[in-house]
């Protein structure tokens, strides 16, 4: 198979998973051109960014409402700044968040920004760390002993950034409201991946990453609320009337925006093809885990079978080759990069993660085929 | 004198003050779209933005320190979110700052979003509304008066975005000093316009604008902080280490930061010919106040004479015209429109703010000449 036939449309094939669902389309990379001008997107506002109407901000936001089942949506920076703006809204400093065990960096300095104290809920372990809905009732149950009061907020990644798996949102939400605690979603890799319905999970507050997974040009992200919780996060200040005070008035106020505008029909629909992504994501998993007899050498971490395109693999046969090579680690971003394949850290070997979203099945056959030709040199 | 000859290199001509200093260059705009991806400045990341070397944001930031004078910088997401990182780390609910009379409405979100209380100095009032040092010190003994204990931080708007006004950063913040508060200078609307030189000033932190005064592709701004204050500005996470607690890790993690980088070289320039810049709009202003012999008829308000680029007018004479004009109040942007001059809000007459950066001399002298063709409508 040739490169140059896989690549045609793009460079490089890159699986790390921060990137692949957020390339940019040629509308998208179109539309950022030509708002990239500082504050391009801010000629016709009265005052409010979510309510201009050219571009069509106003007619946006209701938009991503509608396709996340959240009452009320508005943009951010990104997830981090999200996750900030509702610990900052909903709790005081002292109170306490229960937070998953896979929770990212940015969710515990979010909440140290916010002068939260944090408890994180347990995971099963290696090799599966699966977040269970027993977890938080273990979890909230253990603040309120220690704290004498339930948690402030409850935070649950959706999907995790280290071993792709895939909670159960609506179980946990249901944990935590019965113990009376709002739930934030974390949802920075599944939304506009995946379909989520906010309502139907029963979540209180949403939190997305346009630029890893809506294909836009970042930094920029989404945040959104149900019921009385949307008055609390969208409080307007009390001098300046229509200015969000935790938005600080006005967010994502240039070509992130219409980035994120431009990006968002295909998002729409791609969505909808998520069982083909997951589909993917199993067949290179067992692919990979198909290069050796021993199934020491090649295993998949976290929950099985994968539902997620974020993939961590233990890569006992491509350490092993680096031991002999003369790159020593250094061998397999090299062999890859080759082949037009990146995002692989360089001399990491042991264990990495990659990410299948978005690729053909051409390109993925090519990818296992250069993981199959490297694996090779073992011999 | 041929429209199409003017504006040969740009479609329009705008006026409005936000957008003269934010306009990109083909470079700038180039870089953007190379890292349009989402993540794309990530791929060679080693957990910190502000170390990345490729490209080169760590060189990056210490360069920009240098620009401003400053210990140490960081990009923000914009000015707004600058003011609030220095707000939130400096003071706690319920202290007090105090601000300008002409302070930006997100000055006093940032506050407010920060649990503050605000005190404002006053201003000289119409026709000037000049800010004084006299001012700061008054206001920050009715503070220790009112409260019993000093502001916690003041904050100067160096330039206001209502009169074009140039404070006396360096007497102000002596006087703060003297009171023994700390001082933040928002330069949204100076630095990248104007040298700046925090040390030399005196002042602890700043906070700039990357969209409105930096050329660049926002989102993005800059803090910076002086001596100890760095430290706690870019206090660490007790439980990720590298990770900045008020950058919440990482800030400026797309196309922004690439473009603030492009459009650098050029901004460094560019502060050196700011006599140029004010001497431009000396010369627009006795232009417009020429186009009546009656001084009422138009008239610019702030500090005379103008030591910054955005000027605002009233202009009884236009609104006259308007009185007996067809289309009522929006004769004027449609006047303008049909000239390629765009920035002035639709049926705005009695007064309006332009700014007159970046034009050249022929442009300036169109644009005078395209308001000395529409007063001209008044006979």
């Amino acid at each position: 198979m040739s490169l140059d036939r896989v690549i045609i449309d793009e460079l490089v094939l890159n699986l790390n998973p921060l990137q692949t669902a957020g390339r940019t389309s040629a509308e998208t990379r179109k539309a950022v051109t030509r708002f990239a001008d500082g504050y391009s997107v801010c000629d016709r506002c009265n005052g409010v960014l979510h309510d201009i109407e050219k571009p069509d901000i106003c007619g946006f936001v209701k938009q991503l409402a509608d396709f996340l089942g959240i009452d009320r949506a508005a943009t951010t920076m990104g997830a981090r700044e999200g996750k900030f703006a509702v610990f900052h809204s909903v709790a005081q400093p002292g109170d306490t968040v229960v937070v998953d065990g896979n929770a990212h960096y940015t969710t515990h300095v979010a909440a140290q920004r916010a002068g939260l104290n944090v408890i994180k809920t347990n995971h099963s372990g290696y090799p599966e760390y699966e977040i269970t809905p027993e977890s938080y009732a273990l979890t909230l149950d253990q603040c309120k002993t220690e704290t004498g009061k339930p948690a402030a907020i409850a935070l649950l990644t959706h999907v995790d950034g280290n071993y792709g798996n895939l909670t159960d949102a609506a179980a946990i939400a249901k944990v935590c409201h019965d113990a009376g605690v709002p739930i934030v979603l974390n949802t920075a890799y599944s939304s506009g991946r995946m379909p989520i319905n906010a309502r139907e999970l029963g979540i209180d507050f949403i939190v997305c990453s346009g630029h890893k997974s809506f294909a836009a040009c970042g930094p920029i992200g989404i945040i959104g609320a149900n019921g009385e919780w949307a008055d609390r996060l969208f409080r307007l200040s009390p001098t300046h009337q229509n200015k969000n005070i935790e938005l600080l008035g006005c967010t994502a106020r240039g070509a992130n925006i219409v980035s994120l505008i431009a990006a968002f029909p295909e998002v729409k629909k791609r969505v909808l093809r998520w069982d083909e992504e997951v589909a993917k994501a199993q067949r290179f998993t067992a692919a990979m885990e198909a290069l050796s007899d021993n199934p020491g050498d090649i295993m998949q971490i976290g929950m099985r079978p994968k539902h997620h395109d974020l993939i961590r693999l233990e890569t006992q046969l491509f350490h092993e080759i680096g031991e002999n090579h003369r790159k020593r680690g250094y061998y397999l971003s090299s062999e890859l990069g080759d082949r037009g394949i990146a995002g692989l850290k360089p001399g990491q070997t042991k264990w990495f993660k990659i990410s299948t979203y978005g690729f053909s099945d051409t390109q993925l056959d090519y990818i296992i085929n250069a993981f199959t030709e490297i694996a090779a040199l073992r011999f």
